[in-house]
């Protein structure tokens, strides 16, 4: 995503573990009024949580589909817009000539339509005993990249893990993911419903480049917010410079056009 | 490093967590006195720390530093064959036509020569008022892989982290590395010592392909032993099938012919 130039080395980013429900305009509703609060405190990044306007479920995706553009992301861009901020809008599920896929949208405070990702890696599990999803049966994957910046300062990931993977994972990674690359990363998760088929963890989380849980949520609809320094992450990277170290004589990460 | 086959899909790895001292044949001696002792406890592969024969630090290299083969790489094989064990010898300062290396030697049960690494990426690092170390100062990175497994199994990795990243990254870094690719990790520090000039920050640790920690050691110096069992590796994968669903018509990992 396009990050704030100089002028902007803080400012405050708002993950928004909305709870969703089986209704999509109160869904799409609701995630808008939590966008307003989290401007008026002072957020210029705000993230909705995967699938925010369908329950996740292989079997509600083709029901809750549209197109982009289509209702939900017209309100998305208007609320960016009204509210003057950059909106990821987490993912819904679109389609698109027949297939359907897991799309995320971010708009610019203009209302523009700035980046358009279809989910790449399918969630596929099958824990005898503890969960077994598989996104593939009805989900198409993307074909390419919204952005290749490999010295990106924030990653907002929005994600919607389980009760399985939850607790074994869904800190770890974000934590591991900070300090491999010396980034922020954010997540958001959807709020926790326990009648849902698929039970999604909650605790959307913010990870600043060292490592460390800046703020984190329980399990319930809530707004969560931390300032982001990217001077202090440019201290870090200053610190332990590796990405002066990386051996890109003998090593290198290409992205192929497909 | 060289797996064993199939019918050693169960098999026990000791990691051992040195108190390495000022003295080299000391040290040689009580490293090959700890190998001795895991393979009676069933060990079947068995890691020294990152730099066991000499104290850690540029100050020290260059007098430590000696020619692979050399006396301290002979017992390696020695007490490896005598075991019958393979011997991931670490690492200790090498020197080589004018240069000193970080360099770890893995043996076969067989006593021969398998592997010869020289540490690729040098530990730089400047948190003011925390640690400040240049290994770049007076050592030279590699310029070649071991190896370039994909489908890597167990990931044995002798390391010396200190008192400011260790609490911060060690084991985050060794569950995420573990979850990422679906291995075991293994990590071999050296014991703890409160009056080198580079104190270390032990806690060997064994960890399982779901990120669970195994074993753990304290700081003090001990062997850490735990069974790695491919099997359950095999069933992760099945579980997670994040190989299957990598993208290589997107993006590719290469290595390069340097």
């Amino acid at each position: 995503m396009v990050l704030p130039g100089r002028a902007m080395a803080t400012f405050r980013l708002a993950l928004i573990q909305l709870q969703v429900s089986s209704v999509k305009s109160d869904n799409v509703t609701r995630a808008c009024g939590l966008v307003r609060e989290a401007a008026t405190q002072g957020a210029k990044i705000v993230s909705l949580p995967e699938c925010f306007n369908s329950p996740y479920g292989t079997k509600y995706f083709p029901e809750y589909a549209e197109k982009i553009p289509g209702e939900s992301t017209q309100k998305l861009s208007e609320v960016a817009k009204e509210c003057s901020i950059y909106l990821i809008g987490g993912s819904i599920p679109e389609k698109d000539a027949g297939k359907l896929y897991n799309t995320c949208t971010v708009f610019g405070p203009d209302g523009t339509l700035l980046v358009k990702y279809r989910k790449l890696h399918l969630f596929d599990i099958d824990v005898p005993g503890k969960i077994t999803f598989q996104e593939s049966e009805t989900l198409s994957p993307g074909d390419s990249f919204s952005t290749f910046d490999t010295r990106c300062q924030l990653l907002v990931y929005p994600g919607a893990f389980n009760m399985t993977t939850g607790p074994a994972h869904w800190e770890l990674l974000q934590r591991g993911r900070a300090v491999d690359n010396q980034l922020y990363v954010a997540t958001a998760s959807p709020a926790r419903d326990d009648q849902a088929s698929y039970v999604a963890w909650g605790h959307s989380t913010i990870v600043s480049p060292w490592g460390d849980v800046l703020a984190k949520a329980g399990t319930e609809e809530t707004i969560v917010c931390s300032d982001i320094d990217l001077k202090k992450l440019a201290e870090i990277r200053q610190q332990i410079p590796i990405f002066s170290q990386k051996r890109s004589d003998l090593y290198a990460v290409e992205a192929k056009k497909p």
